[in-house]
């Protein structure tokens, strides 16, 4: 079967070729349908994240993928179930966190990421994956199932930064989401109906699609080269709600100044060493003063896989439309790569629902 | 009667005679028996912190009292009961944050605090409160009362540092708390029994009473100018909890780095504006890829002064009496003002219990 992965020797994509994957017991087989691609992809890509599986010379890309079973194999699913793969999965036999259904939480070295770290991605026309870590969505959502991990992602950034404001009364009402890539669109959109006022900030200036994005989902565009985020309380209002998806580095040191009394930050981005001056004692006065949290969050477990469906499904069509600005046969992958301005969300597509 | 207060000259608290107040309807009137003295009196007395009533030459001091019930007036309550006085009262006639019970969420302007900023404090042989912002404790409790309010500042804390784990299976082993003042040395005796491992941070040499107090309830000394923060993994362990006491402002960002996977901070120590230099991007990466969360936390409310209660009845007598190292009678108040290396806690005594 064709599979896209990167190889040793560093450089772009390329199409390879793998045997179809047999199911292990309690393994179903699926018929990859799309993949996308995000930020993560472009690090592995660049080399900067991620590894080889052990002993491997090539690494199969993709960790958000929809497919539909083919081969149940004796678990739990039915062939042409539609499904989502959650993307951690246990090294060496498992650990407490997997036992658990908490792949998300599992520390470094107790993990590995298909498609990132030491095990393949599903970028290929056939996956295997344990039962328990598809997730089944409505058909009618197949086509945009690629979605689902990224939306995941949110959940679970939502979930926790909520349960940290879980210990008294707290009815926030806006929101301020740092960048306007495919993850901040995402999540603007799924934020939608839990505030009443949305934020979103980037760099860009108009025209562009993403800001055009942002105002159809009814958010206010901030860019931040005009408005930086500790100047958002001023010029617009202080969120009691930051999602920070830039990994811009200041931006966690900022969101602090920002947040409204009893907010909270949810941090997801992954920046590089980066040292700087801040302004220490304000901020650890501004914590306790107003108690306000920062929470960090990373990956996803089934749950957030459901409640992304979920979110997915009461997305409307006309911003998916607008958000995914590319899918791409196999015949000609390479343009899913592109990194620039006219490119939002782009995925691969190994197979029609229609035709798998 | 007599009351204790800092004027508009500045300077040590002064011994005052102010009228003895009527309880206002829903209020009752409270015989004081003895306030305890933190560091937030200092800073008052130091003028660096809070601020007289409305048109007052001077502030009665206190924050910290236990007292009991002499005049009812009408209230639930009756006359011996044992009270504990919360510390936040609504000015100009209350908001959202008082009407639901939750005073230590209001920002800043919202609030009073007595014997802090906009009203009186609780160092008069007498005082007022509304019922509701009095606190039952057992008879057997009264000589120690006073403890209750900064053990509550405590489970507050707890409570919500806790509450930002909850959406995932925590079972916290081990917490570090940092400080050997009264607050740190109360909080290692009130987390106890929640962790297997405690661990109390301070710059201290032996021999030191509040090592000694350290070692007394099981717990591991760490002395800082041997041991930074951030070492704190390699020395003993990475903790799960950090308990952030001294408003030494690099403490909140150190305890990123020494948490363990998952861990929060929950921080209360209230800094200075103080720039200095962090390395932001691995911090921030270490909040993502842990999920690690910081919780500042300030003040607190009735259900945290009836979990003190319970945390206090717990504590050892034999703790108490080490840590209390001052019980002043207002003819010779001057020493509980002290703040030297033999000095732990003091408090003034108004009155004894069986003297009421």
């Amino acid at each position: 079967m064709h599979a896209i992965a990167v190889t040793e020797g560093g450089g772009d994509p390329v199409l390879i070729e793998k045997p179809r994957p047999e199911p292990a017991a309690g393994e179903a087989l699926v018929r990859t349908l799309r993949v996308g691609v995000d930020g993560t992809d472009h690090e592995v890509i660049a080399g900067t994240h991620g590894g080889f599986p052990d002993g491997e010379d090539h690494l199969v890309l993709g960790h958000e993928a929809v497919g539909v079973v083919v081969e149940p194999n004796g678990t739990d699913l039915e062939e042409g179930d539609v499904v989502v793969p959650t993307v951690r999965r246990a090294p060496n036999g498992g650990n407490e966190f997997f036992a658990r259904g908490e792949p998300d939480m599992a520390p470094e070295g107790q993990y590995h990421e298909r498609g990132i770290v030491g095990d393949h991605g599903f970028m290929a026309e056939y996956f295997t994956s344990p039962a328990e870590c598809l997730v089944e969505i409505p058909p009618e959502l197949a086509e945009w199932g690629f979605l689902v991990e990224p939306i995941s992602i949110t959940e679970k950034a939502v979930e926790h930064a909520f349960a940290s404001r879980s210990a008294f009364a707290w009815d926030p009402e806006s929101a301020l989401v740092l960048g306007n890539g495919s993850l901040g669109l995402l999540t603007v959109a799924a934020l939608d109906d839990r505030f009443d006022r949305l934020y979103c900030l980037g760099r860009r200036y108009r025209p562009d699609p993403t800001i055009d994005i942002i105002e159809s989902l009814g958010a206010t565009y901030v860019n931040s080269e005009e408005t930086a985020v500790p100047e958002v309380p001023e010029v617009h209002e202080a969120p009691d709600f930051v999602y920070e998806a830039t990994g811009y580095a200041p931006h966690a040191f900022e969101t602090i100044e920002a947040l409204a009394p009893n907010g909270v930050g949810a941090l997801l981005g992954v920046p590089s060493d980066w040292e700087f001056e801040v302004d220490g004692g304000a901020l650890h006065r501004e914590f306790v003063l107003h108690n306000k949290a920062l929470v960090g969050s990373v990956n996803s477990g089934v749950g957030h896989f459901e409640a992304a469906a979920d979110s997915l499904a009461a997305m409307e069509e006309s911003f998916l439309d607008d958000l995914v600005t590319g899918v791409h046969g196999l015949d000609d992958f390479a343009p899913a790569f592109a990194d620039d301005d006219t490119t939002i969300k782009t995925a691969v597509e190994f197979a029609s629902y229609e035709e798998r």
